[in-house]
């Protein structure tokens, strides 16, 4: 697949210059289109050592307009990196709407450098490049363009260049210290980074080779390339085609009038004898004291989340959650309106940015699920949009689960009469008035499409490593011993 | 001092119960109240090792909602902490406008501690000590209110309690290692406490000593402090009271119509050979290019600034100061309008935020100066505001080069003459266009406010450690050689 990047092409100068003369202001045009957009324009540049990557990203700052530029270099992982999933960091460098992102080294990087030194499988490698293609696919999927550009030099030229650059300014060249390594390797990384290009040469995210031997020509490509590109994009309208890949039961109204959901099943008799709740309660708060500094101590991780009917219950059950544990091993995110660099960016990134450092514990008051919950109930997100989110999250949680983290969600449910009763409640006692609006009353009208969206939620998004526990919240004081008894017995089981 | 935090005092369940009744819906009204105000609230809660830091935030936790909560606990330092100024991880965790921020550990930890063990001297803390007081001013200025608890137990609860606790729950208490080093420490660390709290109890940021021996009497004080500061608060007016710190010179029409400028006196003269520019670019370029790996190499970062009147040829300085650099060792900011996370924030934040890591180049294309210049010009600042910018610019940046950030700062200026020729040149160039607006032209009429903004920047804000040049910018070619030679010279000086 190299071969057609290795036919010596070349510009010379005069045409260069010609050339440039004609693709800077076109590109300064499309990227002042581009920031009306609700688009993101992402550059990954990657290559063969020596090939000028740093060159390539130095050129593009100079001719695109740095105000919605925004440039990430993933080359020194630090501790805050190594104690989060591997994406975290990837995550935290997307390009908001509207602006482009260049990446100088990328997700690629790691699987084709493990693989080429044998730290990896051949079959670790193919699931790396999957999870790539899914995270791509996503990207696009919410609108992110994806320029994948791969410079490329023959095996001659590297090993010229090198000696050439070793006499010529050893001074600075001695700082890169993996170049000359990557001579020795360079077979082997062409044949994986060949297996790792043709893997994820996708229709979303396909890749450009690009000959690098040439300056000029590199350069001239990129330019021309990143134009095509934005040009296309601002010229597409801003609506997404539909997928082919909806759910059969995206109509909602069918499901509804039919079946019985799982959350029509729930048996709300109380389990805790109300005499013996205060001392097993304590009982397991002090379980859950121990886990947490246990699991501090292993640097695992826990996440907790919180979704479930209005007035289930769950500002109660997280305060008995936290009541036991140290201030500074845990953190409640309460999910709010996202703020604008929220806003204007994939709806996950807002739940990646707090994913704790090792050790500690994040209980989310509502989470990612407010894809498939409220943004589609209410519409705000499309069926498409929704339908492809259970994916999304399945994979998100299986990252978060890959890295160690321990993940416990709940579903608190309480019947329509218990609702009632509370909502009522909470108008009259003064420091409850707070908790209940018109919204709630108005989400009251709407509990069939919430029941639906929860249930298949929990049927889509309860797994093996991240199951549901629905909780009964008609008896609260079971409800909160449910809660603290799967919180522990997953810790437990977690951290041995 | 801590004499009126022994007295022995306690609440009774029953009283405990009954205040919190209270207690509770008016907290929650104050916070709810606080939302619509653009002040925040920061609770720092320190104080002696076991005196239930830790279950005084929990209290916090249950009592206030989670919506605009912000806890943050500062104990375990990252590399992503310890490559940047100190401060650096408290600017990351204020709360923003309208919530409440709680800080467990907080600037005072790491130099009482320091003092403690002696890796500090008694002037040294004094100097941190002053620090704080500034750092604080500068917040409370801005609209924060802060709520500084100490939490105080004698030295024979202490005593007795890690005793107990050592039999009772040794399982537990295991885990918090500094526990019994504090006992053997505790009439030093009383002694130094004492001495910190004294020195920073000042009237925008006084400090709450609080008996900690009875639960009950402790995290009730602790709720009613809390709630007092907030009903204060959200009673008075979003109005700020003007210092009187302001400067004399503060009134502009006087200054614009009397004296000449810094900028008066510039020689536009070039000082560069056309001839032999390019070549003396390119050696200083080589120059920039090792020092950027020399920097790297040591772990010593630079931040280049850069200010300077419309057109003044900024962009072009930048791109000749990064073509020859790696791009994984830069980053350049363009400061731009604040999103709204930014907006809820002191100004510097967003400035703080992109402060690199250890061994990089940050270059800032417009700074934290827009507070004095366009935020002063454009009045979107107070007289108030910008006067005491100054003060608040020149402490951050003495924390930058404490932290051994080599920082540069250009003010890059053109006449009034070449300034309209580039203008017109604009309008014409294709490729340029988008360079020029009509606010530019506007901007233009108020150049001689602009003038006197920049004067007065120059003169307040020049130091040993952060001098400003001024670099003449109608010749382009001599003015980028002195970029690209005052940048070269400094980061010599540094890295020796």
């Amino acid at each position: 697949m190299f071969e057609a990047a290795e036919l010596g092409r070349s510009v010379s100068k005069e045409d260069y210059e010609k050339a440039l003369v004609d693709l800077r202001p076109r590109l300064l045009a499309a990227q002042r289109a581009l920031r009306t957009k609700k688009r993101s324009v992402i550059v990954v540049v990657s290559g063969v050592e020596g090939s000028g990557k740093s060159e390539v990203v130095n050129h593009l700052h100079e001719w695109l307009d740095a105000r919605g530029l925004h440039t990430h270099a993933f080359w020194r992982e630090s501790e805050e990196h190594r104690e989060r999933p591997r994406y975290w960091r990837f995550w935290q460098a997307l390009p908001p709407r509207g602006s482009i992102g260049i990446l100088f080294g990328s997700w690629y990087t790691a699987p084709i450098v493990d693989r080429v030194y044998k730290r990896m499988t051949k079959a670790e490698l193919d699931q790396e490049l999957q999870r790539i293609n899914f995270y791509e696919k996503m990207l696009s999927d919410d609108g992110a363009l994806l320029v994948k550009l791969w410079l490329h030099l023959p095996r001659d030229i590297v090993k010229d260049r090198l000696s050439q650059k070793n006499r010529r300014k050893k001074k600075n060249w001695m700082f890169a210290p993996q170049a000359k390594e990557f001579l020795k390797q360079y077979d082997r990384f062409a044949k994986v980074s060949e297996r790792a290009i043709r893997m994820t040469d996708t229709g979303e995210a396909p890749w450009r080779v690009i000959e690098a031997t040439d300056a000029r020509y590199r350069d001239l490509t990129v330019g021309q390339v990143l134009l095509e590109a934005l040009e296309d994009l601002v010229a597409a309208s801003d609506e997404r085609p539909t997928s082919s890949t909806v759910l059969a039961n995206a109509d909602e109204e069918g499901v509804i009038s039919g079946s019985k959901t799982i959350l029509d099943h729930i048996d709300y008799r109380p389990t805790v004898d109300p005499k013996k709740y205060e001392k097993e309660l304590e009982g397991l708060q002090n379980e859950i004291r121990s886990l947490a500094w246990h699991g501090w101590n292993e640097q695992r991780s826990t996440v907790v989340l919180f979704e479930g009917s209005d007035a289930a219950g769950k500002g109660g059950a997280i305060r008995r959650l936290i009541s036991p544990l140290d201030a500074r091993l845990y953190r409640v995110i309460s999910v709010a309106a996202p703020s604008d660099e929220e806003r204007a960016q994939h709806y996950l990134w807002r739940f990646w940015r707090h994913i704790p450092r090792a050790g500690a514990m994040t209980i989310y008051d509502r989470s990612w699920y407010g894809r498939v919950l409220v943004e589609r109930v209410e519409k705000f997100a499309t069926v498409d949009e929704w339908s492809r989110a259970y994916r999304e999250i399945n994979d998100f949680e299986e990252q978060l689960s890959d890295s160690g983290i321990v993940l416990v969600k709940f579903w608190l449910h309480v019947d329509e009469n218990e609702q009632l009763r509370r909502f009522k409640e909470r108008e009259t006692v003064a420091w409850k008035q707070h908790k209940i609006t018109d919204e709630d009353w108005r989400n009251r009208d709407k509990a069939p499409r919430y029941k639906t969206a929860a249930h298949d939620m929990i049927n889509r998004t309860s797994s093996a490593i991240a199951p549901w526990t629905v909780v009964p919240g008609n008896d609260k004081k079971s409800a909160r011993v449910q809660v603290l008894r799967t919180v522990v017995k997953a810790m437990e089981r977690a951290l041995g």
